[in-house]
């Protein structure tokens, strides 16, 4: 990928290995237009108008989905949404039948969501039409982590130096391996920290630490993940009061990371588990501010995909 | 609230405690405005163009959904439905996040059902927007009511000194405690009746009884409520056969009444429990009248909520 | 019905008993037409602005139901879905109920599906608009038999004198049963074939066989149905091992049909079960086909019954 002054778009999103900083960048710029659009009484515009988008969710997630809808509509799109636990897949049809199916009814993008690792880039190569990752597995989640890092610009400025912790289940992750892979392209350093159980042996982009203090020291911002708690029943975790006294972020151990660091979470919270319940309704918290920010993001990518340069 | 010559409106509909007598009137006749639209081939407006409202329904009901979706896109809303059975609240997420989740999204109005009664009224402190109460427990579903007092109006003329008889599961009905609320703020006299075990201990609003015979004599009006046989299991109810001789409305019981007594049911029906299955589709029922006045009566309350005087 | 010069047409399309062939011919033509919208960049015509729409499908199928609604919004109508499985007929509503009710809500046109025979047929008595079978229990599907008839017809030009092979599980299938109604119609000869168990005593509009190789010998077509593994616990089936030696249309099988005769199957297929795997996507599968066809010709249907000539 060069970049050129006027960069080129890969037209679809499957994580961020076929796009480069100068082209996130962009996005980013264009999700700040869109959050103008937002800001509008009426938060509706044409770009997309006569354009048919399909959220295909395998696996179920409302706030996810409604987020893209809403995206699309509000660029003027037709939406049809096809989720897996009311379809055919439950009689034996392949992801592949099933994408080629919808692609011969004349969709121009799928919002995909599986909980297989892989299946957006091989929906990407049966079809014609762009793909957008909106998590598969454990592996992916750019969209999340194009609007943890559009907040976090938004609140920090440049990400060039500053130091985001990422605590949790970083194994099961689909988000922190998104923004390890998205936060360093844009200048941060990542630090991943959980329980020893619940690390990867390695996390491409991050450093890993099972001490919290060591992660939250000097942060500049501190993103909780969601404690997964059908994990423990697997022993995957250690008991639920243990995972809390060791890891839950809580006001005291945010007073390691800098003064007022922002607090991302990318929802929905188990309050007082990963995270004390108060901390999210705090000053710092941009919880509710990453789900404003998501239909901006959404919106700018759908855009790109659909009718960006290419 | 005053009582002026321009009303001014409750910016939500969580019950009528906040609705006086004269803006319910004007909200009445704005759904004869709308139901003239519904006459017409085209039933489009395009008064809510560039809103958009969310269908969030933590308790599944089809008809009331679609009741309200239809009446917003006939205004030309764009509409999101978010159903619990789907949602992340079974991952724990908690109803106030849920919403202010959306409410992040920029949903322009809520139309809520919840199992859990009160739950609209905190929304409507969480959220920035209009709540719509489409059912919360056993506490209130004023759509309902409005849609019943819009009907009997249209049939019955001024609702002053009518005599309207409610019969079946009074004790967990919110269609019953909604319309002891509304109709007698409209000048009707409302007597409530069902077995001693499905009577609650008052009903504001209204005479309590457990006499069919009392309950149906010189009504002007009968509204039957649906039998929720599941209340059986939990010895909550006689025999269905006890239930029937007693207090099924029959052609019969149904002549204690006023000469050609509208009847009325908030559907579905349990044909031949509470109600004699012919008498549905008698001369004498307003059923589908009042699904059919549902449609205006919910474009009304939206577009007061949205767009009315404030 | 006459043949004059300018058809009319039913306003419904419940199977093939009520129309006739030009009016098939005419639907045909109407959906060439289509083709030639969906290959627009803007999929989408104004012809049903202001109508809306409703699916009502008591039995679940996701790309059924997505066809539809895709089709309904490039005619720019309002589309509403009811589905059974949350629905308040688990509570007891009847059909009759249930579609009573939603004809209150002004709805312009129902497409349905149920696993019950017949039941569109008493729809279109019940209700006051034009009613789409979208599949009815074994008994017909007929905007499948009209998007296969249009296929065929787009491969083979016209289907006079021509041999239509239809193979698998005839006894439980719609498919076959409206094909069988339907290509006879445009003067095609269909034979049925499968084991004893899962064929009907006898099926009008075709020739019922057992023979695989007498059901392809030099057949213009082959027709795959899917095979309901479902059926197989009931002892309607031999084993699986025993169906795929005896009927799976694998490439040496399909050789016995005239050269490049085109393959169809209605979806979603078991890959290697009633079909070898590669033949779908062989040159000579229709499948992908079958379902692009599928948009053209339900937007015709809807065309047709909404403001077609009567």
């Amino acid at each position: 990928m060069s970049e050129s002054a006027t960069p080129s778009f890969p037209k679809h999103l499957l994580d961020f290995r076929d796009w480069n900083r100068r082209q996130v960048e962009s996005l980013l710029e264009t999700a700040q237009m869109m959050q103008e659009v937002l800001a509008r009484p009426v938060k509706k515009v044409p770009a997309l108008t006569g354009f048919t988008v399909a959220t295909v969710f395998f696996e179920p997630s409302t706030r996810t989905r409604i987020s893209f809808e809403l995206a699309a509509r509000r660029m003027s799109a037709d939406v049809v949404s096809f989720s897996g636990a009311t379809s055919s897949t439950t009689k034996g049809e392949t992801y592949r039948d099933t994408l080629r199916t919808l692609d011969q009814m004349g969709i121009d993008a799928y919002i995909l969501r599986t909980d297989a690792a892989g299946v957006p880039h091989q929906a990407h190569r049966w079809l014609h039409k762009p793909v957008i990752n909106a998590g598969d597995g454990w592996r992916a989640h750019p969209t999340q982590a194009l609007l943890d890092a559009f907040t976090l610009r938004e609140k920090l400025g440049s990400l060039e130096g500053k130091k985001i912790a990422i605590v949790g289940d970083i194994l099961h992750s689909r988000v922190a391996r998104s923004n390890a892979e998205l936060l360093p392209m844009l200048g941060a350093t990542v630090v991943a920290c959980g329980p020893a159980t619940l690390l990867p042996g390695s996390l491409p982009g991050a450093t890993l630490t099972t001490s919290l203090r060591e992660a939250l020291y000097e942060a500049d911002a501190v993103m909780v993940l969601r404690l997964q708690k059908e994990r423990m029943e697997k022993g995957l975790l250690p008991s639920l009061p243990e995972y809390i006294a060791a890891y839950q972020v809580n006001r005291e151990r945010l007073g390691w990371a800098k003064p007022q660091a922002p607090l991302l979470h990318p929802g929905p919270m188990n309050r007082d588990v990963e995270l004390e319940g108060t901390l999210a309704d705090s000053a710092q918290s941009l919880v509710e501010r990453q789900v404003a920010n998501g239909q901006a993001v959404r919106m700018a990518v759908l855009y790109h995909v659909l009718v960006g340069k290419s």
